[in-house]
């Protein structure tokens, strides 16, 4: 299935933390391949974000993970969204094609809204139309390249469908250009359990850095919630947020060895001290390579512009086929 | 006043008629200096015509009557809208900036959705995002530019107060780097009475074409609506289609001349000879030059292209400008 061609993006809106290395960084790395494209979405990251030096900073955090991590910039195609001018043209050129009714039923939107009528404020308060388009520039993304298959969360299906639907609204008014895109929904939950025990995510404030210093790696494990158990209680992994972190990085075997352990008791500082050690051998050596991309970010931007240019010549010829058939 | 960048757009979306030619063509023209920026909207065009054959005869034809009437592709900035790839790009980090709430309140949207409300249908039934975002692309129109001055109808002034909006709004959150564009709207009016004697409009079908050949002219102006004065009777000019049609082209001292014979009784049928007369011998020399450039499209590609390259110019480093400000 390598001919197929896969899109992954990520959006600069945050320092790079576990989970995203477990949910998207990790499995897009897994299954690279020459078909592969993978981006960083610095376009969408201006819809939420609006401090410059901030976005240039994660733009490179990202980057430098998916590098450090093992994505192979001469094997993959690797750019910035803003590297290639053809998918803000596509944008427009699919708007015009797209029924503003179908944008109305887009769930991030409409979450916003909901909470600005319980709220009493107007519906479309503090609203962009970045906001409000943003399905429209991920559509651009997508069939800029006539990808095939996006892997994406649950929560991004509705996305690849709103773009399977302009492009065959567009097909259907111009002739087929596009490949119907298809999400690809990995059943398995790739998501982690954060500090406090709910989903790590940026926006609960409590993640564990992905290249963070041992030291502070040690010490934000150490933050992990527990409860108030006993070191010689015999201890449940399920729902133990130490264990979900400890097996989403072991191997079966060392799983096997801490369930054991949670069997006949364990300390909780023990099983952090471990779920530490574990995480510090892993990421010891990519955070070397971090650093020193970190160090010379020239050479990141030298990649992504590589990429670009590699991402253009792709894009380019679809490009030419959209204006032909619209009549540009 | 001639340093000045002052921005003209006509959209593609029909065979140019004379009406077009006294309201957009010859004012914009008349003030060409090396400043001006000429172009066809045809990014805009794809939002209501969606053949690709009859988008890019009319590109032709908009091309060749602006030149034929004395454009000066050497002495301005002529080009294709789709030519700047900066337009797009720009059209989305400016969106990113603005409100939904905004883009809520424009009237051509409004209209739409007032007339599907009327006939019980979904408030946004048929509109599409391009209708909707137009204003925004239309804002990235002119401050891809940083244009000073667009010479707009009255019914176009509250797009130059969005773009405005958008442009302040961005330089309060990225620091200034777009002027504030002005609406320069002509008090005087140059809208034409079409053959029925309402607004000369493709919309109604009461338009008299600009270079149709000198027979169909004729017959043409031979349609316009008249009332059942007989020839002797004295005429009010005011009023009078094919008088306010002749008063566009004449002099002043023709426009004497055929008030003297209205007061003192003319046929219409000579008074339409009178006006077609006058159309066609102004028209003679353009229609000759307009009729070569249609026979040689590539010469108007070549025009446009080198347009561009020069429109890109100056959008170039204002586009760099904003991706510094943003962080990009």
């Amino acid at each position: 299935m390598s001919s197929l061609r896969i899109l992954t993006g990520i959006t600069p809106s945050g320092t790079p933390h576990i989970g995203n290395y477990i949910g998207a960084i990790k499995p897009s790395v897994a299954s690279q391949t020459g078909n592969s494209l993978y981006f960083i979405a610095d376009y969408h990251s201006l819809v939420k974000l609006q401090d410059p030096k901030v976005r240039q900073q994660y733009i490179y955090e990202i980057a430098a993970s998916w590098l450090a991590l093992g994505l192979d910039p001469s094997k993959t195609i690797f750019y910035r969204q803003s590297g290639v001018p053809e998918i803000t043209e596509l944008a427009w050129i699919l708007s015009t094609v797209a029924g503003k009714g179908l944008l109305n039923r887009a769930h991030a939107y409409k979450d916003v809204v909901a909470k600005n009528m319980q709220e009493n404020l107007d519906p479309d308060a503090g609203i962009s139309m970045g906001l409000f388009c943003y399905p429209v520039l991920m559509s651009a993304d997508i069939l800029a390249f006539n990808a095939h298959q996006v892997p994406v969360g649950k929560d991004q299906v509705q996305h690849i469908e709103i773009a399977r639907d302009i492009a065959a609204r567009f097909n259907h008014i111009y002739g087929e250009v596009f490949v119907l895109p298809a999400a690809q929904v990995d059943e398995q939950s790739h998501t982690l359990p954060g500090l406090d025990g709910r989903k790590m995510s940026k926006s609960y404030g409590n993640t564990i850095p992905l290249f963070a210093p041992s030291k502070q790696l040690r010490k934000s494990v150490m933050q992990i919630v527990t409860n108030s158990q006993l070191p010689e209680e015999p201890k449940d992994p399920t729902g133990c947020t130490v264990f979900q972190l400890y097996r989403a990085f072991a191997t079966p075997e060392q799983v096997a060895a801490l369930a054991q352990r949670y069997a006949t008791g364990i300390g909780w500082g023990e099983a952090k001290q471990q779920l530490f050690e574990l995480l510090d051998a892993l990421l010891t050596e990519p955070r070397q390579q971090y650093d020193a991309l970190m160090a010379d970010t020239r050479q990141i931007d030298l990649i992504l512009q590589q990429g670009a240019e590699r991402a253009r010549a792709v894009a380019r010829p679809i490009l030419q086929q959209v204006r032909q058939a619209v009549g540009l």
